[in-house]
């Protein structure tokens, strides 16, 4: 049988040329990629200038090639206000899980404050029985913990709910979301030690930021598995993501894990801060506004190919891209290449960690007609990504947070690639 | 119940002052802080000078706090030749499991190449129906796999085979291992393309520095895990790395790793290169050498406290380290305070992967008598770190790789932590 052969033999799983996802296998890629002529036939090449002249040395601390310079992070500033808005990780650019920490999304509210980890402290206080002040240095003497975890802002791909589809990358529309390995103290150990009255049942967490960021947070997310964090992905925590040390709250919107941390007061109720008030809440079709939510939802986006990107021709494709759960692990991610007829399940890089991103790959022969690529993440609790109709059905149109429908990318003729909204 | 109470009423669970882990579980880990008094009990801090100033805008691409600076690698040369040698990992600096890019160790033979992706080409030839060129465009195409996994120079630790033992940090001895999320296209898909021959039982794997690096593989391990790393950390592989492709093998000695990749030649036998036959290969007490030691066997050492540092006084610190294996998962990590006489099983922050660096914690009271640290590491397959001496009676003292000894750290009276050989 010739390679043309096996792969012919492969079954379609979903409509327009979607396969199984056993192409990734052993035997079945190599029919993939003999089909594919990705490769070429030739003599061998030159020997290469670089194994004539001695390399450069070693270096204290590196850097990316300089080659890779264009993958960047998009930032978007308010007029006026340099400090005020957001940068988004280039999704479309990067591979596997974790997010490098240059390019971890930004989101800050007055600009990114120089702290000095010598003079900076974290105070609890409010409804505790030992008012506490935490050193750094303190800090670092007690029990940690380490995982790797999503973070999204909640108004990541907001501009999915615009009348207009937005004409950006995987990231510029879903880039408010990255993953890092989270070092840091378990809240629940420091809350102990100063006593937590049996009437406080929130906490305010505040920053030491020039917008004086602060949001309320339930007592029983303190308690389960929030953490002061102060490592990033093996060092010390980025200045755009709090450094020294931030509140990070697995699983919740971004906005919530606050930065640049000075302060937790345990309270009886939610403060109701101008952070959770006037922003981050949500109009409902009904002229109330939804505050105080708190996971976010199921959720997945393909990063290859990206809007803004051109197929290069008819043939074999690994169509690849993220999903999380602020509800846990992902269980499965079905693709569609026909805009949602039909779906197939996408393989899932191991091991699929809770609240984590979750790397998904599809194979797929695209035979050159117009085509809409979608993926729908489902989690652990059985959720599953909801189409924008639907979406949009339920919440409106005016809504800017926990947007999570399936995102389309629209394959013309030709090979671009496009937001489009079945 | 005071905390002190509380304290007192716990078990010890190995000599000189060993905590059960679940001190680090709710509740007990209040304990361990109230007792220590970590924390100060005072007035809130005063609003800093950054809540009253408009901080930084976003960047483009981040770079850590410039207050961490002094987190470098230790860089050694050989004299005149400044490309040849390596630069460790700090590793008494970090947490967590991932190393973030900057940080990651190297090791160089002739330095390292500038190599442009546009032009760069892996052959795969030999043994093979049909010699094949791949660009990386083409490489970018094909299915990938991504995962977390450490890598180890087979030379790690070698120092601690002196007779005298060397008074570094953690990563001065042990920091020639890195733990990153890798990810790329499966060696087995490019090699089923080419079509191994049934005589193929080897392949010669060489890379485009100009040190010619080359190295043998077995086949089996081409065709079970290995990948042509193409990205390293979410982002582009860095040049230290291999930009812009590596030859991965988990768990297999980091020298076989071959980066820059350019050239894989399926054959019957080992080649013997000058990397595999003059070096990478360990003299025997016996008078014969060593060849073709794959994987990295079990080990772990203890981060914090680490060699150069000193205590901060008697009282309850949280022993931190990392432990890893080529052969699998770590099934559990045991620590002494006395020397080796007892040992106690440390917590495991979760989930333990397969050929990964995995994060071990173990609280333990220290009296401010004078003690020695010791972290012993057991893999899945039952392989138990050694002891320095039975490792020495086993392999002499004259070999310089695949030194996995249990280190010891020792803590004396005062509170400097050194380098100790029991």
């Amino acid at each position: 049988m010739t390679k043309r052969e096996a792969l012919d033999s492969l079954e379609q799983v979903a409509g327009n040329g979607l396969l199984h996802r056993r192409l990734f296998l052993r035997g079945g890629a190599g029919a993939l990629a003999g089909a594919t002529l990705l490769s070429a036939r030739a003599a061998p090449p030159e020997t290469p200038s670089t194994m004539k002249t001695p390399g450069t040395p070693m270096r204290a601390y590196g850097e990316r090639s300089p080659r890779e310079a264009s993958v960047q992070r998009a930032v978007g500033a308010t007029p006026g206000a340099a400090g005020t808005g957001s940068s988004r990780t280039p999704l479309e650019s990067l591979e596997g899980i974790i997010t490098p920490s240059s390019l971890h999304f930004e989101r800050h509210h007055n600009g990114v404050p120089d702290i000095d980890p010598e003079q900076h402290q974290v105070l609890i206080h409010g409804l505790v029985e030992r008012p506490l002040i935490f050193s750094m240095a303190a800090l670092a003497r007690y029990p940690m913990v380490s995982r790797i975890q999503f973070l999204e802002c909640s108004g990541n791909s907001a501009g999915n709910n615009n009348a207009e589809a937005p004409q950006q990358t995987a990231g510029g529309i879903h880039g408010l979301v990255s993953c890092s390995d989270w070092a840091g103290v378990p809240l629940a150990v420091l809350l102990d030690e100063a006593g937590v009255k049996p009437e406080g049942k929130w906490l305010l967490a505040e920053g030491a930021d020039a917008a004086g960021m602060s949001r309320s947070v339930p007592m029983a997310k303190a308690m389960d598995d929030a953490i002061l964090a102060l490592y990033q992905n093996g060092e010390r925590i980025r200045p755009e993501q709090g450094y020294p040390v931030r509140l990070f709250l697995p699983g919740y919107e971004g906005n919530m894990n606050v930065k640049w941390l000075r302060r937790i007061k345990v309270t009886a109720e939610p403060t109701m801060t101008k952070d959770e008030t006037s922003k981050y809440s949500d109009l409902q079709p009904n002229g109330r506004s939804l505050l105080f939510t708190f996971p976010m939802e199921v959720k997945s986006v393909i990063t290859s190919p990206s809007g803004m990107q051109n197929m290069q021709g008819p043939g074999l494709y690994q169509v690849s891209g993220v999903a999380w759960s602020g509800f846990g692990r992902i269980r499965r991610v079905e693709v569609s290449a026909d805009g949602g007829k039909t779906f197939a399940e996408a393989a899932l890089d191991g091991p699929v960690l809770p609240q984590a991103l979750t790397r998904f790959r599809m194979p797929w022969r695209w035979d050159g007609a117009p085509s809409v690529l979608m993926s729908r993440a489902v989690d652990e609790t059985g959720a599953v990504q909801p189409t924008r109709a639907a979406l949009i059905a339920t919440r409106g149109t005016a809504f800017r947070y926990h947007y999570n429908a399936i995102q389309s990318w629209s394959v013309a003729q030709g090979g671009a690639v496009s937001n489009f909204y079945v």
